[in-house]
């Protein structure tokens, strides 16, 4: 393909790209296909010769599309929703065409600075200490595993040369998300090291509890490594007592870290910055701009206060990487697995000036109100109950009856394509979640979907 | 920003991009700038309020692009060429439009079929078993960390839950990537536990002292538990002796795993499918096809006959991530450390279908005979070495003369703007790299970069 080709096709790419996000309920949420289905479409090999464009990209629009399952769709109330903001998008077009690699500052210095100074302006928006260093990886899941390797190094500085010994012990909520049980299990600390410490009624890590775990743990031989703090766990958005638990960090010498993945962004509200009180003491802390903060995936922040740990964690310089700058320059690929690094900054820079912080403030308040009072509604009707509190922008709740009417119930909602709703399961009982965080909803999307409920409900 | 707003800066940054695209020379490869410089020249703070457009791009354009190191630059020979081909380009626009996130099928039914597909046709292409699991990542160093994280568990199954027992070896050649020691490290496996085997003359591993050292190591009451051989060595491109390699991994039922991150990509060609003999045997490889396959970074692609294992040392499957559909259907997020799931199969599919089999190997073939030309005229040159075989498209060569004079050769080489060669270090001397790989080098630039070379060797 030609640069002109380009162009033209890159124009109709554009022109597609605009009409579909002027419009993306035009689909269902969940699209009606099965497993298997494009598949079965899709030729057994690739081809020999090579394709018209035209033909390219008549198939993403009638193949790829109708099977995708639309996070941008206004109705899109699963997991966690997320946004990839137009800005954001035409960043990743200008980023996919420079192509850049920058593993050393050498090989994008530019990108290698705009990574450090945008995750300088986010610290900032979050009211975190700005001198934190920070780094991107691609999600939540791969910057915890990073922090509970420098955890590790730090607790047991001989693990880099001999490996992890068995008895460090990882501590977080029985709320917490999966990540930190993987990335324990990752890194060889082993799943029976990770203790799930208790929560409250409102789902929050019981301070009490994680200090008797240590202190059985320590009394039993074992060496505390790593507590995972949570704002804004998956379930139910609930923000772990992060003051009362970095005490108790501060007091035992044990690494910090928090995963604020979905939460964090709160705090670019003043009113809401409050979620992420103590965690200016965390050791590490985890925000992905790529859930609630306008930056289409894949864009995880990652912060430490302790840098060289991480460094040390993970450093390697083969020769063949070895530059003149390094004593004066951050060479990313120090901090962590990856070596290659696409411009990922690009689209956080792009989002954070179009938008700037007011905006994003002003959405992200909108969305916890319209979650508050559809939690107020669902609370106040007598075929449902609301599940947890709902701190955020995400409102678990259930209708009176089984799980098993739940499940089908939520089934049916979801079989509208409308929206999407997702579900967990909240001391043993099966209970539905509207997450709202797409930065299209509106607050009419959101009572559509409790409409589309109510009614799901009334039919059964 | 509005859909018609994006529609018109969306013209705009493909007008630009198209621009970029047809003259990359105009920049130099390296930028004339100094560690500190664009950090000094952006603001300390985010905007409150945000910002026009145009504004962002035009700094885009002005600030960022002259920070960058270009390695869409025809003469761009530094480590590993890449090539961010313009199909690639434009499917990174339409996968950042949709925002998906594949992390269940549930969630992206479309992206989790496509990257079934396109691995599988990749499969095809390399001449490797069609039945192999594939899943993409990052890089190549995810990649070889989930490889050995595998192999690990296959080695000692309570690994998972009780963590990395200290006795487990990894083997792999003195010139395999950093990253396979990197990972040994992540993985709580200890730096003590890599064996680097001697390389031959032709930097290959040799299989006798692999052999001896696998008896040495169970003869000293450890347990090996991987090897990783390398088909395209970093340093020189060396194909490690897969066919002999594979055959003791069978005799001592030690998992093998392949980093084919770059050179595998030349089995695309008939004539060099060679370069994976053996491979058919190996339990898992990698291969990058953001290397030297025209797709955009990052898209690793990790392949392994036993999912089964790779699954059991990953997957965690909390409450919030059941679906319906979990027997029939691959739910990638359970073979992995990253949960989240950018469509990056979306850019291979364009870049495999728009340009055919054919044409990428006529590529690939060509820079190989470029790279060939070139080793023979400085063979054949008084003043020049070359430092190792060239069996795909790098050539490793230095000027007569001290590491020094080398070093300052390649300063005074890149200083002219034109290329970007970088280095290595063999049998303890420093030597250049020349790596041919981005799509846009023509055999004049080739013949540029080493008419440079031969003047600053001169001008000395």
């Amino acid at each position: 393909m030609t640069p002109e080709e380009f162009r033209r096709w890159g124009h109709e790419a554009v022109d597609w790209a605009a009409d579909y996000l002027s419009y993306p309920e035009h689909y269902p949420v969940l699209p009606p296909v099965e497993p298997g289905g494009l598949l079965a479409a899709l030729p057994e090999n690739a081809p020999e010769e090579g394709e018209p464009f035209e033909t390219i990209l008549a198939d993403f629009q009638n193949r790829i599309v109708p099977g995708i399952t639309h996070w941008n769709h206004p109705g899109f109330f699963g997991y966690f929703s997320v946004t990839g903001s137009p800005p954001g998008v035409l960043a990743e077009l200008l980023a996919a065409t420079l192509n850049n690699n920058g593993m050393l500052w050498k090989t994008g210095p530019a990108a290698t600075e705009l990574e450090q100074r945008t995750l300088a302006w986010l610290l900032n928006w979050l009211g975190l200490p700005r001198d934190w260093f920070g780094i991107i990886f691609d999600t939540a899941s791969t910057s915890t595993l990073h922090a509970l390797a420098a955890a590790r190094l730090h607790a047991h500085p001989a693990t880099r040369v001999d490996g992890a010994p068995p008895d460090l012990v990882v501590y977080t909520s029985e709320q917490a998300h999966s990540s930190v049980e993987k990335g324990a299990i990752a890194l060889g600390m082993g799943q029976r090291n990770v203790r799930k410490i208790p929560t409250d009624d409102a789902f929050r890590m019981q301070p009490g509890s994680l200090r008797e775990a240590i202190a059985a743990d320590r009394a039993a031989g074992l060496r505390p490594c790593c507590i995972v703090a949570t704002v804004g766990t998956t379930s139910t958005t609930s923000i772990d007592p992060v003051p009362e638990i970095a005490a108790i960090a501060r007091e035992t010498g044990i690494w910090l870290h928090v995963d604020a993945a979905y939460g964090g962004a709160a705090a670019v509200a003043e009113e809401y910055r409050h979620v992420l009180d103590g965690c200016e003491q965390a050791d590490s802390l985890v925000v992905n701009p790529h859930k609630w903060l306008g930056t289409p995936v894949d864009l995880s922040a990652f912060y430490t206060r302790r840098p060289e740990v991480l460094r040390e964690a993970f450093s390697l310089l083969p020769d063949y990487l070895r530059t003149a700058e390094e004593d004066r320059a951050v060479n990313f690929m120090e901090y962590g697995v990856p070596l290659g690094r696409r411009f990922r900054s690009l689209k956080l820079w792009f989002v954070m000036r179009a938008y700037g912080r007011k905006t994003v403030a002003d959405i992200l308040r909108q969305q916890i109100a319209w979650a508050r009072e559809l939690a107020a509604e669902i609370a106040a009707h007598p075929d449902f109950e609301v599940s947890a509190p709902a701190p955020l922008s995400l409102v678990c709740f259930r209708m009176r009856g089984s799980d098993d009417a739940n499940r089908a119930l939520l089934d049916r909602v979801n079989a509208s394509g409308d929206v999407l709703l997702s579900h967990t399961v909240l001391r043993g009982r099966f209970v539905l979640r509207l997450a709202i965080g797409n930065w299209a909803t509106r607050r009419n999307d959101v009572q559509h979907a409790w409409s589309l409920v109510r009614q799901a409900a009334a039919a059964r």
